[in-house]
């Protein structure tokens, strides 16, 4: 990191002592825990106002839903568009969840942060500096995925071009990253919480739906986030997991959320993140 | 996995509803979490001895002490060979802790079974079929560590090898895995919890002070493997480990490990493990 | 693959039947082997007119330079921008060698395509499929290069992305993937060129000096890209290698480029370039 | 490296000026390039003399065939044990072909050594020990795999086991290393052809059939192996490989290793093996 001089990212409170920031009345910080849940894709008004209802029952704080989809192939669902974009900010207006949904282009930026409270920068996108300066420039709290391939150094690195324009309100966001195993669909790197939580007082959350890929072991990894000390969690949630146009293999039914959310309830909130050097 | 007709792994009790054995006279099964702590390498009686106490009184159920180290250069400390195994069994017999320690000769078995409790198999000889076999013939529990680019099925099929030679009673143990991240020693992979849970009902343990490799990350990633439903810990511990033989930078001092399973202590066992498919 | 129905790569004239197409005077297609090379970043008009009269008058018959550089940390130099565009384009004049620069933003394509040959996607932005889309749009060629943890059928459905936009003239480009080892940068995974032959017949380059980033090993991975069958090389080239703003440990000398060059004419083209299934 | 004082691989003869040593009347060394041929398993007398006379009469110089396979699985076919052996030695005897065969156990080493001319060291023992040392104190050479998840230097250091026991005679052997990528069975690392000729004179050979896995694609990286500056090649070649009991679908039928070896013919042997730093 020798080109580094005086990152940023820690020049803030140091970890430990606090520090975060709010997403309008939520609280994202140490000695808080904050579940983010709702479909891959807007699909339509139906599917996104009873998901939203459901995860507000069983805990969710704040509505994730993705309308601008980056896919692999050409010829996979792209998602609804602005379309999609209206109706995740119409179901969080009607339920008081603030919205969290990916931007993918530099230009989209504005008009997206006019309609959603929180930008997600996607993985694939970690390391497009043009479209993170943009999310830089706004008011708008981010949260950052990490790249699948992406060092945490690199993900830091990546967290301060948006600090750098001057927008502090940065999440970092683990899930998962590119590994030889084959059984899941990434490898979750949970070590990520207490390295980021030492390095930097940003918030880190974690992503188990895209980390495993597979729903029926979600539910472990989401409390060994807890446990291992995570901010809060981002989670894939659908009526009807079956029927999903993305990812329905790795979407929790509103039963499974449920359960899961009871089971976090159990686990407390670690603040004491770390034994002494 | 077209190749394996019947597994014994599939053909014991169904994941969920048990199982598991006993050492002498501490239970590994599902509703149980046992922690099994020492030091990286036996050294002196003193040290062990010490390191005993210390780990007995802080809740630790099983003694760990490597005395032949496979060690990535033949001029780094390779252990104290069978002196270093008669310090761990006296040491285990004063303190009435069932000890472990790890064997990399399929010729030193039989001696080795006769005075440890628990055979270990480290990631490097994971697939050393040949020793894999001599643990499979003897009577002792084996606990099998994950090679550091083992996939699970590889894992599975590893362990395999000592069931089909007629012992039941073996042990999986996830320790990271190698992946392009630098911060830590290994990637601790907890998703190999929930997937050798749903796979086999051999009970599973977790390594983090391999998996990790840096001490002050340690205890976040013990808390994560706990509430991820792991049946148990293996864990380093020693009396000054800035003077350690070997691997000192991951090993927790005494005060480290008692701040560390009074942390544990909060977070639930798990038996519902998964969500159902 | 399955979400693909016809994916355009391999409507295209089939593997080893010479397809190819010409990027002004240079004819990219089987039984040809161009080599494009230039600074990392273009610097001042004097290293760039420099390196281009070295590189021509040892092979090279493409001018690579970098005007917009996606850099990891924000505080590293980030390129000329539009002034290094410009005298790129005036050195590619001035030498009669057509241009390769890299494009970052979607809303840069159309500017940039006016003054470069060929607009390269860098590795980071493989997968930024709004400017995969632009790119698609214009009639320039494309040297896209993979990311360093995609895979070789992820880079092929990123080609499809500009190709289902109406641009047929794609080039491949291995530059190394991400894996443990630390020796070099990146591990070059040259079977990246048997595998890409085999399933389209666009062109296929190789990046032997981000594959391997450190100067002395560059030139046998150039002679080994050469005889595994690849169109083409993509190399850094620098007046002085040590005083260069950017990757300076690789970039080779006009010497050590001049070297390269002779021991790779003693290599013949391969057409025939993989043994029948 | 911090913890080797004064490796043995660098006390030899410095790279590039020659070094290297028979096997019989073979000479492995710089400004030679062998090839080693032969079947995955020795499966029966007929099978392994009609190989050893096609790879003979096709340029290979010695060859290669397993007795005894470690296996992923216990319910696959392990090899014809001290049978397979004598066929071999018998083979070898017959076409005048130095042998090359697998040990995996510490105690079957004197036995190997007094029937086959080179003892393999297979990817998975890269790393045991006893194994290690046990060859090192033979007068055999031994040719060494790089474990398919090593570092280089990591190979270096379990050749230095060997060495260190009074054995100078060591072939490294590049065999692919696992990674993300699943179009091949391994990804083949030919950097660490110049890597290990940097830091060591141990000679440097290459096994591209486990490292791409695909018959296919096997002949574009013999060609590159041998253009970045390997010694030698270790191929896996069978009368029928669709009846073959291990490994299938990488072995080479006569008629393919006739064509790579032929278009091996057209490349140089390149000593001048790297650029000057």
């Amino acid at each position: 990191m020798s080109e580094i001089c005086r990152p940023r990212w820690v020049e803030r409170p140091p970890a430990g002592t606090g520090g975060g920031f709010h997403i309008r009345n939520i609280r994202v910080a140490d000695g808080e825990f904050v579940i983010a849940a709702g479909p891959c894709a807007v699909e339509s008004r139906e599917q996104i106002f009873a998901t939203a209802a459901a995860v507000k029952a069983s805990g969710a704080v704040m509505l994730r839903g993705g309308a601008f989809k980056p896919r692999t192939s050409p010829y996979s669902f792209q998602g609804l568009g602005w379309d999609g974009v209206m109706l995740l900010a119409e179901a969080g207006r009607a339920f008081g969840l603030p919205t969290v949904s990916e931007v993918t282009n530099a230009a989209d930026v504005p008009r997206m942060a006019a309609q959603v409270d929180v930008l997600q920068i996607g993985a694939r996108n970690m390391q497009n500096f043009d479209l993170l300066r943009a999310v830089g420039r706004t008011e708008s709290p981010v949260l950052l995925k990490r790249g699948f391939s992406a060092t945490l150094e690199e993900l830091l690195l990546a967290a301060e071009y948006i600090l750098a324009e001057g927008n502090p309100r940065v999440i970092l966001c683990e899930r998962g990253i590119r590994t030889f195993e084959t059984a899941t669909r990434n490898t979750l790197d949970l070590s990520a919480v207490p390295v980021l939580r030492e390095r930097t007082a940003l918030p880190v959350f974690v992503d188990p739906s895209h980390g495993v890929g597979v729903r029926r072991w979600i539910g472990p990894l989401c409390r060994a986030a807890k446990a291992a000390g995570a901010h809060g969690l981002l989670l894939e949630v659908h009526p009807a997991p079956s029927q999903a146009k993305s990812d329905g293999q790795q979407a929790l039914t509103f039963e499974d959320f449920a359960r899961i959310t009871a089971e976090l309830a159990r686990i407390p909130v670690f603040d004491a993140h770390q034994v002494e050097a």
